[in-house]
């Protein structure tokens, strides 16, 4: 499971940094989180496809968080997308998402879900290979988090070692699950020696616009890679409470008691040009702690 | 009067061209002709401040049109904007901003007045160094061209001449005005002699969204410069008709059939990575076609 970073600016385009927007690929899906202005040039630009996005997820609605999402889905109607789309944002998106087509005369071309978020914990995508949980987080405005979990998919089968002990690909299933195969011979085949333990279980946090609070810890706890938001340093501690946000000292903390192993640090004030003092203030509390860069991709 | 172009693409981002967007100068004054996705952050590029922009002008509600407008305007508030902002578009955009702002609990903390396109053909904006006139052009939905003409500000002082002939500053608006001046020893200083030649009317014509039409020649009759759309190249005029656009042959028609000194081609489809066609098919019937590039600036 990996993360790519499309935008890691809070409000204002600034230094070349962009509005919220990442991708997070879980076995070659795309799952896109926020999708502030700019996103699909990012996407073409870190060579993300949009037909591997059948999901976004929205977590609120300030425009540097979603403004970037009508020209996505114009654009995928425009390249001829048939695979559904669903979208997970507040419900008050709905109606302006409808009105932008409206005023358009544009009919989406692909089948088109709108998933209105609810404002409780709850896991609100359940697919074979992921699921996303939303949990909400203390923002300005109704804000929410999501938890993205990648499933495992059991054993991963060795080909050429099947082939060596003569198992039929319709028994790959089985292997998968852990059975072992018994050859018409009666020859017992353990199953480790034709499959390789899978991948694994990864869980990826993302928080949202907030300020610091514990209030959602028990959703993320003991997750691989937390992104947090800081907007601010710890010297402008003050101005981020003011204004529902939070410090990289805070973003650190959350880390810390959730237990994560990771820390991605996101959604920094333009009065910043230089972003190593997040990391310094970060690591001090939590010393696993990166400044996400647009364009680079971290191993949750 | 200069015309800067910041997106030159039709629908959809491709080859590092952006939607529509453009910047026409007029003696410090920035007018902003549409506003694509990404139009701040092409502003930041080319080295455009929004503290000169006073009114903005969307010709149509095609998202590749005015989906950068929400965030631009977001992002003058965030900057403490306090000077009146006048947007100029289709009725129905009114709601949409309206629904945007609530939505995100947002005041815009500047004066903001939504001015929505006439019909017909009309006089809109009417300043002392410029004005603004909409004409319907025929598109798939409603849709608008606008004629920007630059006023002469009158005869041009040269202080120097003045000084020597002793000419006190509170006359300078007379001298503008052609007057001449007399001493009070009964001297007469000629106009002529302290004054040079002001810069003259200026008229430049942004073409939306059409097809092929000379529905509005009347309105862009001898226009120094004229942008006019050409999605298609000729090969593709049968697609074009199809979509209400136009070809690059019919765009140098119309800037011949308008008498305009100077064409310039934009609103490519992302069908084409190389535009020089562009150029060689409008040029043979217009000699003095240009393909618009963006982050060029053009002399009307």
């Amino acid at each position: 499971m990996k993360v790519t970073i499309l935008g890691n600016n809070s409000a204002l385009p600034a230094f070349g940094r962009h509005p919220s927007a990442q991708a997070v690929t879980v076995y070659g899906e795309v799952i896109l989180i926020d999708c502030g202005e700019g996103t699909q040039i990012q996407m073409q630009r870190y060579g993300l496809k949009w037909r591997n996005v059948h999901h976004i997820y929205i977590s609120h609605l300030h425009g540097d968080h979603y403004f970037g999402l009508p020209g996505l889905l114009n654009s995928m109607s425009l390249l001829g997308r048939t695979a559904p789309l669903h979208l997970h944002a507040p419900a008050e998106l709905k109606p302006i998402m409808d009105a932008i087509l409206e005023v358009a005369d544009t009919v989406l071309c692909y089948p088109f879900y709108f998933h209105p978020l609810p404002d409780e914990s709850a896991m609100i995508t359940d697919e074979p290979s992921f699921s996303v949980t939303c949990f909400p987080v203390e923002h300005r405005i109704k804000c929410h988090g999501f938890l993205v979990e990648r499933k495992t998919r059991g054993r991963k089968i060795v080909p050429e070692k099947c082939n060596e002990y003569e198992i039929p690909a319709a028994y790959y299933d089985y292997l998968k699950k852990g059975d072992d195969y018994e050859r018409k011979d009666g020859f017992l085949v353990k199953n480790e020696w034709v499959t390789e333990e899978g991948p694994s279980v990864k869980r990826y946090a993302y928080c949202a616009d907030t300020l610091f609070t514990d209030s959602f810890l028990h959703v993320i706890k003991g997750v691989d890679t937390i992104y947090h938001e800081c907007t601010y340093l710890e010297a402008d501690k003050a101005k981020a409470e003011a204004r529902y946000h939070s410090t990289s000292a805070q973003a650190a903390e959350v880390a810390k008691m959730a237990g994560a192993k990771q820390l991605l640090l996101g959604h920094f004030s333009s009065k910043y040009k230089e972003l190593d003092a997040f990391r310094e203030e970060a690591s001090a509390i939590f010393p696993n702690s990166l400044v996400s860069i647009e364009g680079t991709v971290y191993e949750v």
